[in-house]
């Protein structure tokens, strides 16, 4: 089985370590599967050829010996089908990591997103101080159902899987926010999933990448 | 086969018609299985049996015969197993499906709500107006994208299926909007998407519970 995934040879240090090829090289550690890295070249992002197997241009973009498959969400599914570590086997719980990975990408990352990026892409913008309040209010609300459902749960559904590791990884766009802290059980549940050694891999592997490929200074 | 979604009883008149049942309601009828609606009573979206069903006290929730589940793109991956009028059946083609219900829930839906919501939930606050700008600038971008796609193709996959249930849902929230026109080619995949009679009938269906369950004047 030959896998490869996309991504950028290199992105400022604000987006290094947050970028979104993380997941399946999680994913990937975490099922003991080896993966090579298709880093793009200059243009290559808005190429015809890439557009065919990642749409909007973005990372990442997957490719293995039966399917080529963009979105990380979509990606982690599939890699997910490839081995027990990831998935539950009963057909309830399988159905709630299902359900927790489109709430993490749906419910929980836009807000995350808008409470962050205002800031990192429109830094002085007129309107960026007053969005932050309702910003700030739509995230503490799902944060605080996201709580109530971790209550008693080490992990989204009975054993860690794809869901957990698409919800660290939103979350860990809030580490430096107060608003992660005023939910100490979703604080304690991100510090949970990022101690893996799989995710340290992830990061260090995702970092080397662009340390390697880092603009003459 | 006993198949049951969760709705509102009733809500204000700019989200009738919009609210997300819509969603599993469509695909039910393109696969012609019957359903039933649990309809909210009071306060019950807030309590913790329905909690521990839809942990965010949204709808629509979903229930049959062998899972309860939540969040409408993980509803109708669960409903597209049902029907090969929903999926394609090629594993490459099925891949891409499930592809563009994360695209359509996590690279376009949160860009059109930051286009539209404002102006519905925060009329008059000081940040609205400054907002707009980057919110449509976002999603003009995501429209270029998806248009590209669309080239030469009738739906997100060679057949329809539940991606394009999940993408139309979202984009007709950009029907009163000028970025969408700037797109011809996603407006006619909206308008064919938007012909089908199972589209249709799930509207009727919705717009019939909150017509039963109005308030009184």
């Amino acid at each position: 089985m030959s896998i490869v995934i996309s991504s950028f040879a290199w992105v400022p240090p604000f987006a290094q370590g947050y970028v979104k090829d993380l997941r399946p090289r999680w994913a990937l550690n975490e099922a003991g599967l080896d993966y090579s890295v298709h880093i793009l070249g200059d243009g290559e992002a808005d190429s015809a050829a890439y557009r065919a197997w990642q749409p909007f241009g973005q990372v990442p973009a997957y490719r293995d010996d039966a399917v080529t498959l963009f979105e990380s969400g979509a990606i982690l599914l599939h890699i997910a089908g490839k081995s027990p570590a990831l998935a539950p086997r009963d057909a309830q719980e399988a159905a709630l990591m299902q359900a927790w990975m489109f709430s993490a990408l749906n419910a929980i990352e836009p807000k995350v997103d808008n409470l962050i990026l205002p800031g990192v892409f429109h830094a002085g913008e007129a309107w960026v101080d007053g969005f932050r309040g309702p910003a700030e209010a739509l995230i503490d609300l799902r944060l605080k159902s996201l709580s109530g459902w971790l209550d008693g749960r080490d992990w989204l559904t009975g054993r860690f899987s794809v869901a957990d590791i698409v919800m660290a990884t939103v979350l860990r766009g809030l580490q430096e926010e107060p608003v992660l802290q005023r939910h100490p059980r979703v604080a304690a549940y991100l510090d949970r999933c990022l101690a893996r050694p799989g995710f340290e891999r992830a990061l260090a592997a995702q970092l080397a990448t662009f340390a390697a490929n880092a603009p003459a200074a």
